[in-house]
Parts: structure tokens; sequence; C-alpha cells
């Protein structure tokens, strides 16, 4: 059985044989292991060109910034995960892994896309403030919130923001969507009538694709950064374990009211 | 109900309020922030403290020769759930992380308690070469394989160990359990009456172990490079999807022998 | 911190102290266990209430129809998971579910929201030929697929479905939604140009709101039903190892146009 | 790359073309749905013949006596990525899944371990209570736990054990392994000098092997009967959320000890 189209199946990623393994055209031990940094091979590896100096910096930056957020749910599910089966480290990342999810961490994408609207839409004529206006009035219009706006916690700014964006001047990496993002925020803040700060996920969004990011590999970059968090808490957790503490006094907290 | 001991819940990573977010002591957003790569803060979240120049070099150079392997079962595993589930990236990547497991991507762990035994037990007398063939006898004697050696495509060497272990001698990091490593190499040739290469597991844990890594951290590192590995090729099948034509291809050739 | 509304946390599934468990207010050792079915007991855990006849019978042969359907995408990453890391047979479990999406196995609750649409609309007035129609129109007018209709495989129906509306009919369980359904099918045909058979996803959508299932418990039916079929390819996987053979099948269909 | 043997792929568990598709040599449409309940396919898809009355009875109650717990870590695992990750139902039940691992929901496939050699031994001469004794003093030098013994909440015995007993006697299913766990029972207590419930892993491991389940295939019950009560739990979560609270109490409950 095939599901979808018929076609042949065809990727441009790595070769490997008995003696060599190439990652886009690149030998990967005699010239990639070190050589490149991590997140050096990573741009390569989605971008299939090696990254400029500024994409590398910025990714770095990004990846630090979202890698660790304290004992948020999707390491709590992890470390519960871990204490029930400490055999499959594997499956604990994964279970972390598995909350990265549109409401928690996915919403870079999301960010992105409207900035690349909101942008597509100034260049057209009418300039950045109206476009703004139209975009945020159709979101509140439709009850949705603002992707790349807005935090649990961090009030009244998100600081890794203000620190990718000012990282962003300093380093003359901030474009259009950066450019975009700043318009947007005085009309968010206006018609949601309070103040929504600009997130991570919007600051990652625009310098994003100020740098030529495809749109689409905005999604993996968080789930990446987790990852490395996720295996720092499993860490802990095997050295100092509380995951079966943390079930406990969530579970203390729950009232029954069923029959 | 409370699973296991009971106790305080501590954790030392991650401390977060309204306007700041504090890594390992560090604040992440003024210090950390486009001041560390993404593989020194890994390290730093891991090891409690920042990381030497040669632990970054070589977990650099280790997280680019694990992160791409080609079509693995456990890129295929997700490059499949992708095309059947689209919305969720996340589950993509989870399932992927799941196939890092014993067989596979486990083996580091357990070339590093091999090797730890090997040292002390050589240091304790008789040296490296008597330890190295009590160790190999006994494994071959429980029908177990030698962890870290070993590789079903790669002949007559694994590449990227020969490379990581040129780049230990080249660096002046490879110490006592490199030098076991190699010790143990022809004594595994000479017990399996075959040529076992050492394979990049069996490398990686000897460099980590002399560069002061704890044994149990090594668990996390190939499932945070195939994380790498698992988005790319997840990208690429958002643009060119292959995931339903693998598993279109895997199943005309199986056989069925039922009733 | 805390996502999204505070207030008070609280269940009404089950409640347990060291003799007793109770679910739905039922004793779960002295009433339920030994008198309830497994599908009888999941549709009190679901629903409340116990099933009636109707529903029970129904869940389970849909869950009979939905479990098994050869070497699908989700069973290959299962077993393939498996092989890679065999330690871990829940992990393997989680890899195959990750694959029940929106594109192969979660096409139920979108269908039933179609069909729920369709019959408060013919209620209204018009009827359920042109409210069909209007609907039909309106999914090929944004070139959307309508959901329960189609399959990649069974032709001209999916047996699956046709079984189940025979029951439907049999046992006259079929209600206005089956009615809709049946309204829906020509329509299709005719503004797609082709035949396009009502699924397996389909008849449980109609079925299921007829007998008065709620929409949203729909979508967990087919990931309970896969979770069986499983669990019965990862027991032969234990037996007879195949995971690594698909992969290495699916890989060898594979080219490189890279670099 | 072929990891593992080569050789040819064979299943032996179902067929499917345009119009049929059969199941253990059994037609899934026209014979086994509406005919058989879940819990009847699903013993007829692992042990390849339709299952005695015996087999299902237990089975049926061994699943109903699994699939809920109350606010289980697996189960706030599940709800709390599915308030991370709403739009994958099958992301929050798979993070569930990963928690039915050694410590938790794996113990019955090692109490059947357990319990098979003690048989075995016993019938070797000396009958079970020496061999009893032999294999808990055995355990207890190693100081391992006794699979199949004692639980975190339920005292002075696991309710659901007691009632599975208790069925087995009454239906006279009980055989030699229930007898052993039986013997082993007294010895336990004693050797470890405090009473420790047999626990329902225990009792379902001694049943299942006198209803001549094989051993390997008793891993998979728990996960499918979790996955039952994870989806009612997840279904809850769509109408009543909770899992965002859940991960704030706990975050509340634990104190930093970092620098």
């Amino acid at each position: 059985m095939l599901i979808g189209k018929a076609g042949e199946a065809l990727s441009a990623i790595c070769r490997a044989d008995e003696t060599t393994i190439s990652v886009r055209g690149r030998d990967l031990c005699n010239d990639l292991m070190g050589r490149l940094s991590f997140t050096e091979f990573f741009l390569l590896h989605l971008l299939v060109r090696e990254a400029t100096e500024e994409q590398r910096f910025f990714l770095d930056a990004m990846l630090v910034g979202l890698a660790e957020h304290g004992m948020t749910p999707s390491v709590q599910a992890a470390r519960m995960t871990l204490a029930a089966a400490p055999e499959a480290l594997q499956g604990a990342v994964a279970a972390g892994v598995l909350g990265a999810g549109s409401v928690v961490l996915g919403a870079a994408e999301n960010a992105g896309r409207l900035l690349a609207r909101g942008v597509a839409e100034a260049a057209k004529g009418g300039g950045a403030a109206a476009a703004a206006r139209r975009l945020a009035q159709e979101l509140r219009d439709k009850k949705q919130p603002v992707p790349g706006f807005g935090h649990p916690l961090h009030k009244p700014e998100d600081p890794r923001a203000v620190r990718l964006l000012a990282l962003a001047d300093q380093r003359k990496a901030a474009g259009a969507h950066v450019a975009f993002l700043r318009a947007l925020a005085p009309v968010v803040d206006e018609i949601w009538q309070r103040h929504l700060p600009v997130n991570i996920n919007g600051a990652i969004a625009a310098i994003m694709l100020d740098l030529d990011f495809p749109l689409e590999s905005l999604r993996g970059i968080p789930i990446l950064a987790r990852c490395a968090g996720l295996i720092g808490h499993l860490y802990e957790e095997t050295q100092r374990p509380i995951g079966f503490l943390l079930a406990h006094h969530a579970e203390a907290a729950v009232g029954y009211d069923g029959e």
C-alpha cells in the first residue's frame, strides 16, 4: 500500500559507504569533524550551504536562550518518565520533546508567518504601521492570540527577546522583519489594551527571517534547544531523583469531584 | 501516592523570575546568550562548570560525527511519522529519538563502563594488556559483544573513530582510557578471530573519560547529536516527502507466511 | 510559572487509597474487575456512565476493524524502534502511536465534525441533499479532501466501512449522521468526478455520533485500537525480528541527488 | 546498511488487498468485526489462535484492573503534554506510554520470569517451598527487589491482586505458577522481615502463565491497559484542563540549591 503520491524516493543529505561518510557533499570525518561546531554542522545540514558568521552567532544565542527555562511541564514529564523507566533515557527525552508543541514552543513558526506576511504587505504600499494595524486587528477580531507576543512569567518584558533584539541591533543584523516586529508591538498593546511583551519566539522569528532562514526551518530550533536542556535535567535526575516527588506534589493538589 | 523515597525535591540547574533567568548561577540573557556556543552551554548545563577548551573541542567533534549517518532506522521512523502526522514535528523527532537505544546509539555508556573498569584493574597491577585480555575473554565466555567495537557498515575501520583518536593524539588529549582502548583492540581481534574495528562509541567513551566526563553523562550525547540530524531530515521531508515511499518499499519486501 | 488560567485542579475519574480504588464512583476490584470487558471499562471511563449494549457492540467492532492493517508506516516505525532499543517495549509502542496523526488515523474526528455540521444544517431546512452539496462544494473550492472518504488501497469500497454500515442497519443503530453520510457519498463522487469510497473513519464517525458519543472522544479510538495491533507486531518482532530488514530494504530504494 | 542478520523478512499477522483484509488467516470484516470483542481480537492477534474463555475472562479482568490508577506520573506526563501540544493527541498518549517502564508497569514480565524459574526448579525435586526460599534469598543477597511484590500505596494487600487470585480460585484457573507465588509470599515476608504484598503484576504473571501465555507476551498487557486510561484522562483534559496546573504545583514544591 502506498499512501500519497508515487514517485522516486530521493534525499540530498548524506552518503555513506564502508570507508567514507559525506554530508552535504563534504567529507564528514576529514573535513567537518574538528572544523565545524555542532551549531555550524546543524546549519550546514539544514540549509545545505555553510552558515554565515551572523547565522551561526544568532543560532547559538537562540539555542542558548531556549534550552533551559526551569522546571517546565516538558522537563517534569521527562523526569517523571525517567523515574518510571530508567532503562530508557531516550524515552524520557522523547516524552519531554513531545511537549514542544503549539502552545509552548511551537510559536516561532507562527510568528514567522505573521511577520513574513506583514513585511510583504508593507512592501506593497501603505507601510509597516498600516500593515501592522491591519494584521493585529484581524487577529483580535478572530479572538486569536498574536504569535510572538506575551509570556506567562516574564513582565514587563521577556529578557531573552530584549537581549536578542539588542544583539541584532549591535551586530547590524536587523532587517525588515525586525522592523515590522517593532512596528507591531505598540499596535498590539493598543488593540489589546495592555502591554504584551515581544517574547523569545517573536524575536527569533524576526531575526531568523532577516538572516534568510526558510520559514519552515524555524520549527525545529526550539526542539533541538530543549533536547539539550532535557538531557541536563535527566542527568541530574539520575544523580538526584525528583521525578516521583514532582508527581506526588502535583497529585496532592488535585481535588476529586466525581461520583 | 509517592513512589520511591520521600524527601525534599531539589534542583541546582535554573532559577527564573519575572525579569531574570539564571542557569548554573550565571545570568542567561546578559552573560550566556551571545557569549557561549550551544555546545559550551550544553556542557555548562551538564557539568555544572564551564567547559575546558578540549572538552568543547571534542564534544563538538563528537556531536558532528554522530549527528548524521544516512537513512538509518531512526531517521526512517521519524520521516514516516511526519508523513502520517505532519501537524506534530515534535512527534516525529520523538519517534526518531526513541530509536537511540541500546543496540544502535546506546553503546557509548557501556563502552565507558568497560574502559573505566579496565583502567582501574590495570592500575591495580598487571598492566593494561593483562586486564584487557581478562575483560575481553570474560565477555567472550558470556557470548556478549564488546561495547565500542564492530560496525555493520564500516570496514576495516570506522572512519569516525579513526578521526577522533587522531585528533586526541594531535591535541594530546589521550590518556589512560584511550590507552586501554588501544590495548584492548588487538586482544579483541585475537579472541574473536577476526578484525572488529573500534567504533565511534568506543572512541567517544575513551576520550570523554580522559577529559573527565562523568560516565553517566555519556548516554545523552548521541541523543542530542541525532536530534539535530533528525530535524534536518524532517525539514527535507516537509520539502521533498519520502516517508510513505520508504514504508511502501519496505512493505513490498515482506513476505507473508501465516495461515 | 503557571501557563494558562489559574484555578482549582479537579478530576472526576478515580480515587485510590490504601485498600480501595474507585473509578467513576464504582469499586474497581469488587465491582468492575470480572464484570466488565475492557471495552466496557473504556466506555465507562470515557463516557462517565456505563455503555449501552449498542455502544459496546459498535465500539468492539470498530476497535477490531482499526487494530490491524498490515505493515503500515506506524507498525514499521515501531518495529524498527524495538530492533534498535529492545530494552524499551514502551518506546516502540510510543513510536508507533506517534504515527496515528491527521493523515492516517486522525480523520474520524474531522469526519465527525463535518457530519455534525451537515446534520445541523440539514435540520435547519433544505434537507440533507442540499446541505451535503453545499458542504462538499465548499471543501472542493478550498481544494481540501473530504474527511471520511477515500483510501489508498481499498477499491471500489473500504470493506470495513461497508461492514460497519451494514451492522448499523442490521441492528437499527443508524440515525441522522449515517443518513447524512449516505446523502454525501453520491455528491462527493459527482463533484470529484470519480468514486471516492466512504472509508472506515467516515463510518465510525457517523455511527458513533448516532450512538451519542461526544465528537472529541472520537480522536482516541483509533489510537487505542492501533496500540493493540502494535503490541502484537512487537511481540512478533521479539520472536522473528524484521525491523532492521525493513529499514534496509527501504534505504536501498532511496536515491541520492545531493552534491 | 543492514544492522544485524541478513535474511528474508516474514510476517504472519495480516494480508490486505483492495477488497479484503485477513488477520491470522481470518476475514477481518466478515468474520471478526461484530463477532469478537476487542480483547478477543487482541488475543487472537497475539497468540495466533482464538482465545479460550478463561484467557479472555482473565485478560479482561487484568486490563480493567491495570487501566486506571489515578493521577499517576504517566497520566500527569500525558496531561502536561496535551496542554502544551493540543494538536497532537497521539503525542500525549505516547508521552504517557513512555512511563510504562521497568519501575512502574514493567514488572509483570520480570515476575513471570521468576515464577517460571521457580516452577521449573520445584519440579526438579525439593518442592515449591525450598525453591521459593532459594530464589528469594538469592534476590535478597543481591539486594534486588522481588518482582511482583510490594506497592507504594496499597497496604496491607494490593486489592487488585487479591481480586485476581480469588477469581482464579473461583474459576479453577490457578495452576503451578499461582501455587508457587503463594509459596513465595510467606518466605518473602520472612526474609525481608516485613509484609510485602503480592501486587497486581505478581498476580497477573502467575495467572497468565497458568493460562499458557508466553512469558514475553506479558510486557505488552499493561501498556495496552494504560493506553485506555490515558485516553480517558486526555479526553477529560480537553474538557477540564489541569495539565499546566499540575506542573505549576509540582514546580512550586521544588527547591533550588545551586549556585
